[in-house]
């Protein structure tokens, strides 16, 4: 949705995701560190089909509010005379949120069964990254450089993160990676509601100005002052844990 | 060949042979989970040679088709007066089946005789879906958008699944990878029949505006949802096999 | 700062901590060659932490610098009538510096405390890397072709570096990447008094003539000499601490 | 050198190794699976000395004849009276060499000496390539489109090769990853004798029309059966030394 709600929505999902793995991976890390006989993770299991489900429900609501706001799709593909797409934007955000759906349902069966092999819980999050980040790509084209190139900024998080999970497929309950995780999280959600500042500021005022090459400089600056930010959510998390 | 059997046949290969992965690869993972013994894997070897022997016959069929159907090259590279290059699109499908037919070949000299190192033949797969990848991507230069489009996509799917198996050289026997595997393979052989729906009509009508954005834009979409289909297809053969 | 200066302070930055890694590693190395114990890492471990200071401190005076050299912003982000940003080129450049800090920040707790994991300090040290490279990447479009060029070679030596230290997270303690790291940041370190002798020579006299094809051919091979140089200084360096 | 003779040299340089590898590899896997004490190694030390001295010898010869040829630059860099850059492609080509002949002595110094860790002598060839492709794709630039495709496909062997250097750095004696290396040497080296048979054919005649884009295309194909080529010599090879 092209308003600052559909930006806070999957904004919103993002950092809390990543607050809360910066907290329950510190946590286990130092569980882990403190009792070294590898029982300490029986509690973890329950916790992460929870926070399965609580990523399907989320995935669920994000879909619903793409189909179902005032001026969504309502489930209808094509229509009209013409027979032209409707509302095609929406459809590719369903799509998206479709994407973290499966693979809150996947952690679901990974965590609560032992026939599902543990890692295809991080490979469909990863998927689910991708999925959002192709998606982003091929949407963006035809814009105004500075809407095009803070949506590309984003990319890099969802990119890098997907990256990341793909190397915990492999390289499983390694903290390093999964704080990296946690702090990509972080900054996928704050920039989505840096974007929603910039491009649909929420108190009335015009938007920036999406033609001026300076904007554009800035807000590539502005990135990575993001990213400084979200490491310092997951240090302060780690510490006061570690304490 | 540019009509829709030429679409349909490689599809149906991919379809049938990612089909058969996730049912052989799903087996193979409860058969080792349940009598962990190692020796679970006997019967499994004299599959993997007629595999190979599939995918051999595979190759040659696609590759006698290029060749001799009635507007094919009839094995001639180039001829006329100005001793033109005949019938270049033949020929590269055709070199295209050629690696796969290698790869086929590999596969059978692998499983069949302990001299080939296991690895070999997922390499040399890989290469047959690189090569593939490499004649799409320099095929489809020169044409209107969405026919670039929807052939693009196509090579995600295929560098995919390259990469995939380049790892499977060095984590043998990894189940993630092999289910990741055969879901890419489900989405191409999908991928081909869409392409063919969309360009070449089977029942007659228009073809799709192939410079109209929207239908770009939707293309990008439906690519996901094939996907999901594939995750689905895999994800039912792994439960039923489970059972 | 775009003169000679504002070149030679990161330039002396990369090659002193690069010369500084060469021979850090070769004695680590040669030193747990010889007594094969294991022990012999105690006396590095506060070697580490002090390079960690130092790193902060460098990138402390990096970012005075840039801020409050004459013609900086002296912490002013925007102002004048129309509020726009001050000095974005400096912005930057402070931008980089700070992750280079964090970047020691984390070497020293991650050398002096037993609770924080080993390995988050490249992984850091990657993150900085890829942050300057980021910046550069956009740092550079809109400017003569020379100019360009002679900087987008840098980001080589920086995603390099990135890449290598990325594998270093995983791979501890390997010789190879770790004199391949001090290799290319010797690169980076001569690499950018390259660039000030280029395009701000500072003992006067005009610049190189930055629209000519055959400055920029002749740059490209000369980034391949400077390379060269940085393996004969580790070369050097390895052999006479080995004896 | 822009003649055949200058692309038959590297052609020559890099069929011979290739073939010399995918040998001298097929004799140690098979030596090695034969007597499983790991014995079978020492005859092999004193061979990769000289394979290091050949290949020195090897870049020493191209380093000479890109300089003193007739129409070479003579060490002179920079002359006449506008203090031009002297043939710079020369200049080029002789640095491509020069990091072959560094990788020759890194080769020598690995498996001469204990001191120096197994692995860097891969790097380093590594590093060869990278240079070579790195100054390949500068090098480019501003040339009619099959001259530009042409090398530009070189560079697939080159930096694919690189790439599996580097995993060979970490993954030593990987029989497979090493027929690869081979097999994309003998790539390289057939290759470059393709170049000089379209570009400069060596009996007269016209070179191909270097703006036709079915040459392009045909070429690419070229470039997969070229690749068919090699894996044959390579199965041959390899077939030969295991009976």
């Amino acid at each position: 949705m092209a308003n600052f709600k559909g930006h806070a929505l999957p904004g919103s999902f993002f950092f809390l995701f990543g607050f809360w793995w910066s907290v329950k991976y510190s946590l286990r890390y130092h569980s882990r560190r403190l009792n070294k006989n590898g029982h300490g993770n029986s509690r973890f299991g329950h916790l992460d089909v929870i926070e399965g489900a609580v990523r399907t429900i989320c995935a669920v609501i994000g879909m619903l509010a793409e189909q179902f706001v005032p001026d969504g799709p309502h489930l209808h593909l094509y229509g009209g005379q013409n027979r032209d797409w409707v509302k095609l934007m929406n459809w590719q955000h369903t799509t998206m949120y479709l994407f973290f759906g499966i693979s809150g349902v996947v952690d679901i069966f990974t965590y609560s069964s032992a026939k599902v092999p543990i890692g295809l819980d991080r490979l469909m999050l990863s998927v689910a990254l991708l999925v959002e980040g192709f998606l982003f790509y091929f949407h963006i084209t035809q814009r105004p450089p500075l809407d095009q190139h803070i949506h590309a900024l984003l990319l890099i998080a969802t990119f890098g993160g997907a990256a990341g999970l793909l190397l915990e497929v492999f390289l499983q309950d390694n903290i390093i990676l999964e704080l990296f995780r946690s702090s990509l999280a972080l900054l996928q959600g704050t920039w989505f509601f840096q974007i929603g500042f910039v491009l649909y500021p929420p108190w009335g005022g015009p938007s920036w100005d999406v033609a001026d090459h300076s904007n554009v400089m800035f807000i590539t600056m502005c990135f990575c002052w993001h990213y400084a930010l979200a490491i310092l959510i997951v240090a302060v998390n780690y510490t006061v844990i570690c304490w």
